[in-house]
């Protein structure tokens, strides 16, 4: 391979904007431009393609030439898609489409490789096969407070789902189900150690989805809340070590975990506090509207550390394998409170010190914040009404520090490394800027500045922005609708994520990002350097499930086809540009177990698999042993081959399966 | 929605570069640049960025400002994840991964709805389910050899079936099954009028891959190639109005069809013309040194013009409900012949004005010009030899124009607007552009210059490059590797797919696009224009299936909840911010038909819905009607919603299946 003919390339573009007639063979060092005037050349493509100054710098702010790397990685949920976007900022290109709770035959995974059935049987529903999903929030493992690269987890809204995905090898290695609810929304979120991964119910249902008319709603229904105990050193959620705490069957919605000053304290914006059952068909109110009747809806306070040691007391129910605190019990110990927000909201965000946590009602033009110190105030102060569950409400007035009006929707809230929180305004359909007070700044609590976006956005993320310690850098618009975006690919549209420069004074829109692959809700942007991703697997014959030296690892030279009865087993190797054996002859009705180890040792060089009527698509990347096994229920002859374009003789790389009557 | 705003956008983005302090209420329209320097703010962030002269002219040539559209439209396969991608050209943005032979949530493809249901069982294998597929070769449909916009197909490799497109609204419409093969790999490529649809097997099995020993292979196993019928008006390709011709068990590999003076021929390259069958673990040759001894393999050389008639004569035989001519029929009738071709080829491609093919011979370092009116003189001269199954072997002299030496590994050609073709080079790691000789250049059959590319390339397309009339812009080498060029994101990389400016001399290398969503192996390129893809549905009510009124729509007030016993049909509207009805009571064991109309008009009102644990994923494009029907075999409380964040009311957007015992 020649990579340095890099250097070559940008060369021959040196003359082309010079119109020097240079020959190839005078290499030189491409030179970056220094003070003065950019090239005559760059102008005249400028003026040719009608770009603007603005287009222009935008175009060089977000150009990532060949061979360099992006600054940010941003992981994005792919919403119904059911899987895990991963693209680069500021390029905004995408570099994984990581596959969670839908099978993706690329990646084989779900087409009979062991380790991704395992994966996703840890996925089914009421025990059978569920192989659809709705991605929302995908969170990074954190280390006080801070984004430490080591994992993301993401939420199934649809079926009440969580994943964890493990950062060396940016796989799937676990799916749980809640076995109580069936609809998570407030999910995933990481308390600032990854003791825990919070999961909220959106849709209340009775526990355990157990049937009840919806006449029996206040009494039956409930959400919940659960904190997944996650274990850093296995890579696992631990369902023994996890709890849940019964909540009121209000529509909790998105939550964030404290940190700093309000470490141990989880929040979660709610609606539908007025318990409407819907039925438009018999005259009642749509849901829309009979969700959005009150003036005021109920932030959820959560004391999770007190709930923790509630759990550890034994002071729980069990319901379904899974230990549940009361609500009785959690408002007697002290760990669930509610205070008023404006209508229906969306984000509750944790300002990056923790004093704050700022409610967007998106029925209101406000934000709403919150104190940490006035809450606790307000607790010691038992400052409260209940609720009709019994549940402490604070008081509103007691508990608020300041409303600043953005405009109209307001949503998610984002935040810099300058005080400043960013909200998305789905109405107005923009992003303002606006200042926090102190100890940010000594006058805030007020709006900066408004970008128009295009068009409708949902949720943004900022650099770090939601950390400890944000980024102050690229603020990313998931917006909903593209329109007239992009060019017409049929009635479905690609969404339009847009690049936003935040580090100017005003904020530069930068760039439009076509999202065809899924529909992102909602996204975390991590400094690119703080992952350590390995490049090929760590030894080979690896078992990337469980991270370890596969059982069924083979060897050169110890490939081999074991028969016992009916019982056939292969030991394959798989290698630039051969399967070893190639010939795999059994009898019809036999039981096939076949492992394969993808013998490379070199970046990038994956072998595929596939095995025609039998709905097999394996990915094995360097290293790796893949397994699979079926009965081969028919007879015939079946030309089996390597599915990534490995080396010039790949196409030559198969076999055959030949199956007896 | 506020348009308007994006002006705003760019004169904010105009102050930032100048330094104005210009307030916003001021808006003026945006300035392209003018003859002169780029502005000072420009060159600023390129020498911050240590961007190059080479890189600014990149930057500028693929930026495309929000708002504003791609050129061009490129087709590439999914490869092992069996899809279809478009992306835009010169912005390399992924607009959308259509769904094909894999199921796919976001899209609701293959998650309950009727139609895709009825598409995807077009694709049985064995009569069973079979969702794993290798997509290569996208076509679009052609006029007189130009694209005309209308469809594209593609191919699954693995299990030979051939899918059909509608670019009115970029959706799988079809998918047909080849009876009598696993493997396709010559597929799919479209006669100058798409008259016909070609598919070529690649490995060899017996017809109706029936069982036979390898030791059996000569005398049982065969390749095929089969001309589909397409019925434009239609939308369908036509089994009983398509045959096949039996080929030697030689794998075939690309083809293309001939055009103009070759019009009513087609051309596949093949490999292991050997008939080797492998068995490395019996001490035989593996099958990449097996296959690969011979000097020269074939050039197919079809008829298939003439095959047409001898289909319409009568004279096939009908094997598993398809048309077969016959080996000897086709050499009896002038419908085959070969010609020798420097060692394993893999590209056969069609010069613009069809009076040559080329073939990329990949362990030959020249490519073989072969000329239609030398062929023609040849079969008349029968200036041949029999292969053993009495095929014509033309003479190799006598129908070669010329060979080129190019460099390494040359698989695949594309051609300009002036003359010139473009060969990928897998093992030189390059683009190859050489001169055609007459008619288009007196002096030409030579190298031009050769282009580094990162890394590997396969196939590559250039604009419109493969049509009688090239555009002569943006060439995109596909690359299979990418080793260093993005940021890491485990040991499964991106394939990088370079954008090349090719109007320019020397080439100019713009742009590497991270491919994390599959494994292009073939691209077609066509002007955006082209294509009048629909905004919404014609009509609302509509049945995208076969593109009219769908029995099943449903008008507002016309909802309704019908019972006859178990029977439950629904018929359901959605808007925003509802469904109606929004209340679902059934009993377990009912059989639950579900229609819904989404009555939108507006551009990008999608909804979606997903119902948990009952695997149901649908996305509903303005005034689609998508139909599911299932067993409520589960009791219990059931919370459906719409997946699409379609208004500012999106989480209101649900109702409840109560199911019970």
């Amino acid at each position: 391979m020649k990579w340095h003919k890099l250097v070559l390339i940008s060369v021959i573009g040196v003359l082309v904007l010079t119109g020097c007639d240079l020959t190839r063979t005078q290499q030189e060092e491409p030179q970056a431009v220094e003070g003065g005037a950019l090239p005559q050349a760059a102008m005249d493509i400028a003026e040719e393609r009608g770009l603007s100054p603005a287009d222009i710098s935008a175009a060089l702010k977000t150009y990532i030439p060949s061979g360099q790397h992006d600054e940010y990685l941003m992981f994005l949920s792919g919403g119904h898609s059911g899987q895990l976007i991963v693209a680069g900022v500021p390029s905004m290109r995408i570099l994984k489409n990581i596959a969670v709770f839908v099978p993706e035959s690329w990646q084989g995974y779900g087409f009979g490789s062991w380790d991704s059935r395992e994966v996703l049987e840890g996925g089914l529903v009421d025990g059978k096969e569920n192989l659809m999903a709705d991605t929302h929030h995908p969170a990074l493992s954190e280390t006080n407070g801070d984004y430490d690269g080591q994992y993301v987890f993401i939420n199934d809204k649809a079926n009440a789902r969580v994943a964890v995905i493990d950062l060396r090898d940016f796989e799937t290695k676990q799916i749980v189900k809640n076995p109580n609810v069936l609809s998570n929304h407030g999910a995933t979120f990481v308390t600032p150690n990854t003791d825990y991964v919070i999961e909220t119910t959106q849709y209340s249902t009775p526990l355990g989805w157990e049937y009840a008319p919806l006449d029996e709603y206040e009494e039956k229904y409930r959400g919940l809340i659960t904190l997944w105990k996650f274990d850093r050193e296995k890579g696992r959620l631990i369902q023994d070590e996890s709890f849940s705490i019964e909540l009121p069957p209000y529509w909790q919605d998105l939550c964030d975990a404290g940190k700093l000053v309000s470490d141990g304290w989880v929040f979660c914006g709610s609606f539908n506090t007025e318990m409407a059952t819907g039925g438009v068909e018999n005259g009642n109110p749509p849901f829309e509207a009979g969700v959005s009747q009150r003036d005021m809806d109920y932030l959820h306070i959560v004391n999770w550390e007190k709930a923790k040691e509630v759990f550890e007391a034994g002071k729980t129910e069990t319901l379904n394998d899974m230990a549940v605190i009361s609500m009785d019990t959690a408002v007697e110990e002290g760990i669930l409170y509610l205070a008023p927000e404006p209508k229906s909201p969306h984000g509750a965000d944790v300002t990056p010190g923790g004093e704050y946590v700022v409610v967007a009602g998106k029925l209101d033009p406000h934000v709403t914040i919150y104190s940490m110190e006035k809450i606790e105030q307000a607790i010691a102060d038992e400052n409260w009404e209940p609720d009709p569950f019994g549940i402490p409400v604070l008081d509103f007035d007691a508990v608020v520090e300041a409303q600043v009006e953005l405009g109209l929707g307001p949503l998610h809230t984002q935040f810099d490394n300058d005080g400043h929180a960013y909200t998305s305004l789905f109405l107005d359909t923009a992003v303002a800027k606006w200042k926090l007070g102190p100890p940010y700044h000594d006058e805030g609590w007020e709006l900066v500045e408004t970008l128009p976006v295009q068009y409708n956005v949902g949720h943004l993320v900022s650099a770090e922005g939601d950390t400890v310690d944000p980024d102050g850098k690229w603020l990313v618009s998931l917006n909903k609708w593209s329109v007239d975006r992009f060019t017409g690919v049929g009635p479905l549209l690609p969404q339009n994520e847009q690049l936003i420069d935040i580090s100017t004074n005003p904020m530069q829109l930068l760039y439009d990002m076509a999202m065809g692959v899924g529909e992102p809700h909602y996204a975390q942007m991590i400094k690119a350097d703080k992952i350590d991703a390995w490049e090929v697997y760590p030894e080979v014959g690896w078992d990337p499930l469980n991270q370890t030296k596969s059982p069924y690892a083979t060897a050169p030279g110890e490939e081999r086809i074991e028969r016992n009865g009916s019982e056939v087993e292969i030991f394959m190797t798989a290698v630039r540009s051969h399967f070893t054996p190639e010939i795999i002859e059994v009898k019809k009705g036999d039981h096939v177990t076949w492992h394969i180890t993808n013998i490379e040792t070199a970046v990038d060089a994956t072998h595929g698999l596939q095995i025609p009527a039998y709905n097999v698509s394996l990915s094995m990347e360097p290293g790796e042993v893949s397994s699979i096994d079926f009965v081969a229920d028919r007879d015939g002859t079946f030309a089996w081959y390597c599915t990534e374009f490995c080396s010039a003789l790949h196409l030559e790389m198969m076999g055959y399966l030949l199956v007896e009557e």
